[in-house]
């Protein structure tokens, strides 16, 4: 069986598997408070050229973005997301369950605009609304596609205007930063938002995800409100020590040449597909594609491909879902090219 | 700088790294859903001698300890718990964070017992409290006692008839089961509680705790509580991985003679102190101790141990904490009865 | 100036200030545990036809829907409402202030249908979705269209399907009843549902909704969740003494002619309105009618009329919203419609 | 049978009555934003002489003091209380339902002093325990003592010394204002803390308390918080009218004589009880005291007079609560003292 079923089916890259052999006895203070985090969140704060701002190291996603979320809103607020947002869409409600409700508009093409911002903050403008005062954007959506440096700086803008705080899921920044579309450099996405975080789960680590807030008031106590929220690890520095390995290096680290990889990956699936003339659900950018097939075609690829059904199957179609990863091999995107060919030719 | 700060300030015992290492580039499906952590259930369900329960593999205690009082409570339960218990005393409010009050009682020796319970229930009894519905314990205490089997079968007793859960948070259970003091094996601990959890964080994992439910109504939806309550780990298997290598072998593995020589250490260490005419806080059996020292002498030691000071000040004497682990040196432990007698002579 | 501000402008009908004043100095025990309530929950038990029902006097509707939502889901599960539903709209994220999501649909004419619960079922069908329990609706909907009893019907035979609870919001329930367009009796509407609630505060009570739950699981304990949702009134015979005064006579009680003159009034302002080709948003066909002005003719009408602008400017014209009441006078809707016709002559 | 139940017993005081009688068929915008509480809010302003604060109408002390708290802290902040204060003990744990621990201290004569705050702050001071950040009490306690000026302006510099907001639970403000004990006036109680409420239930109100908010940051959007939490009255001016009606005057107004009598009529039962030696549990002062009988004499009272058992019994004895209100007769006192004679004669 061959995996196209999520950029997390392996464990981690042979590089912080061995940082983390090497450190494995050292003794350590617990909760992240130890050298290694410490390390790690230097090297981001020169990475992203910040040096006033504050880096937790989390254990995953939805941590991180509850986290933030019941960190920086007072219990009537609420935070402006894409429908798909996976704060919204994929989280069992734990935003909710901190008491704060997720403002879900329907994206273009998975992404917010300043206009559809406005539209939110029409409909919720007096006191029995929950006062919206976050914006949750994913760089790349949750459907693949990217925001350009243009879009980014005007949904800056426009949450500037009316003091909403701009918070960025960068589950798979890495595949955003080094996808062919991509405009925008870390330095730049860094510098428009109040919070983002850099995503190690879904890029080559065991877990974890280094957040970076830059807004004071977003940080006040935070590290209370992540043991509040279940999410201080007691081996905090396996964090520290996942970070540093991938991000030795800086731009040249395996974190993004891992990345890049995975979108050539996913860049030859989606051009070999095309070649063959199957069309694609959204527009994705980044290391997930969405193309549709006839449900019997998927039947059949399913035998030696694992993979997700995107959408329940409409007019004899299914629409799947591909991801690749750095761990994945040129010989599998060929294989499911191949079989692909065989099948519908 | 020697360690007796805490029980997870090393990374996981080698086995536990071999068996990630072995296992790195496999594929498997996400969230827990893989062959890892269902063979690693079974391993447990085995040991225990019950087939018919689950077992949750966890990101870490907190996550346990919350996750299965937020699943089990309506919204005006409450529970009961010592007021040294880790999930009153050492999580930040996270309980509450899910709306439930934790009802803090005095314990004896950080234990509670019936006596004890029958006194909340006494307070709590009309609509004008929340009602307590659960009970929690740890095995062993976080001082470091422990329950006896005819302790435990009383509070299993109790509980029953009041149709109260017990609950046993089990963050050191390998400790428990394994000190000298200790006459109740894991699977009557198993068949006097409704679920508890077996610790791995503080015993020889980089992180993890295997929760087994065996009340059906706890276990109801309980993926769903354990994603909402943010602790659904994406590369599960690494839980599943490590719980395998921790138990393999059954009585014979290392989970359980890692806890051995972490109460070796901690009972040579005891009696050393002792012979020293050293005296103790509470009456710990397990891998914690707390000996109180003049407050010079702490001074002293620290400039070459690092340990947690445990009481404020008092008298001119202070009380540290010190803690033992799978990867205590024999040595380490000579080294501070020697400097200890150096100081105090 | 006239008020067609809402229908809680003015305090509560004679008779049911004459039942507060006769009762004043009565002493009575606190809480709702007094004769009054009973005997109220005991006339609206004949009222409905079901004695095997529980009755709770509720302060207003917003602790009517929070407190049965709150008690009746798990943390993980979420309730489907129409967008436009109060409990998603207008209740300042309430019901996520304890946790659940409500799954906001775009209903049609303010209502939901068997079609548009499936695709609320088939968006959220796995464990990163919190699960659908319970269908919330309200009768009449906020924008004043009625359910007919086909259409609850439909409704409740889909939620048996998929073990969902149907929640009625009745905080105009009297209007929906009386209306012209209904075919449902109050037996029937309560046949159909697990639980809904009559209002009072938007038909001539002070204040007080009374909850009708039928079904047993919702209501255990559920005074503990009234208390514990802030909704305990210490006083708590002045709802039991006011609806009492309300449903004195069964059908044919003030609560329903009260009803019955509120629909008329707003039938009057529509039939006329329409006369004079004015248009409406939505079709209501109880207390509460929407009609478009140019909004210069909003601007003349408000200096002498109070009402809410209902949407915001479109094309030079405004929506508002007319809502009459038991109190309102006829000639107060002869004044409304002769300054239209002045000013758009 | 003779009340001694509670002072809520019965309805309100006959000009609050009137008032609402007097008002009844105005109309008012809703919500509390009419002419009514916007004068009952100046007069409070007034009578404590501070113009620069904040006065909310909420309906009842439970949604004051919960609102209050989920408004003020952060999540991942506590607030201290006495373990006899209602916000803990009384209230179904609805300050844990917006997530937030109290910290349960035990008090002296049911209150806290500076000492027990800084025993308090000495076990919550690391990241690992919920921060403490508001001092809650009650003027009087809930067993009848009062703080005098000295106390609380010694709890009111505690708090300032280490940045913790102090709140005065007023459900029974009326009494301690009035005793004979007292020696503090409303200005005073209102210059030291941060917020307070004028409770109104308890002394001749329908229902309703003046919450009074000096601090801006607890204060900030206030509405929604009170609406988030179920709290907000459609017809909110009835609070207005009500206290309107209770503080009409001043210091000379029902408000204070209302209070006066109460506790006129327990100064009455405490010396008549006294003078036939019958013993007390604590040392209260104001409308409610707790006389200690043979339980037989209990079982023969209980016939004539409902009243509270207050604790469980203890060697044959029982301790019950007598509460007098504004509507207490002295002949109902009377009846007492002359009943408790012949049975213990």
């Amino acid at each position: 069986m061959i995996f196209f079923r999520s950029d997390y089916s392996q464990g981690a890259h042979p590089k912080v598997m061995d940082a983390l052999m090497k450190t494995n006895l050292e003794h350590s203070d617990g909760y992240g408070m130890d050298a290694h985090c410490e390390h790690a969140a230097q090297m981001i704060k020169d990475l992203i050229g910040i040096q006033d701002c504050d880096v937790h190291m989390m254990v995953g996603g939805t941590p991180c973005n509850v986290t933030v979320i019941a960190a920086s809103l007072k219990p009537y607020e609420s935070v402006i997301a894409a429908r798909t947002g996976h704060a919204y869409f994929h989280e069992t409600g734990a935003v909710e369950a901190t008491g704060h409700r997720v403002v879900a508009m329907e994206g273009i093409n998975g992404k917010l605009t300043p206009e559809i911002i406005d539209q939110a903050l029409t409909e919720y403008q007096d006191e029995h609304t929950p006062k919206p005062r976050m914006v949750y954007i994913s760089q790349p959506t949750e459907i693949g596609s990217i925001y350009s440096k243009e879009e980014m700086a005007a949904i800056s803008t426009k949450c500037k205007e009316h003091d909403l705080l701009l918070y960025v899921d960068g589950a798979r920044l890495g595949s955003a930063l080094t996808c062919k579309a991509n405009n925008m450099s870390i330095r730049e996405l860094a510098s428009y938002c109040d919070a983002f975080y850099i995503g190690g789960t879904k890029n080559g680590a065991l877990f974890g995800e280094a957040l970076v807030i830059k807004n004071k008031q977003m940080n006040e106590n935070f590290r209370f409100m992540i043991k509040r929220q279940c999410g201080l690890l007691a081996k905090g520095r396996l964090l520290g020590v996942q970070f540093e390995a991938l991000l030795d290096g800086g731009m040249d680290s395996i974190y993004f040449s891992m990345a890049a990889h995975a979108n050539r990956m996913a860049d030859k699936l989606k051009e070999g597909l095309a070649a063959m003339n199957v069309r694609f659900c959204g527009d994705s950018q980044t290391n997930q594609i969405f193309p549709i097939f006839r449900t019997d075609v998927v039947r059949e690829l399913e035998k030696d491909f694992f993979f997700y059904e995107w959408e329940p199957e409409k007019d004899g179609k299914t629409a799947i879902r591909l991801v690749t990863s750095w761990g994945t091999d040129e010989s599998d995107v060929d294989a499911f090219l191949n079989r692909v060919r065989e099948i519908i030719k």
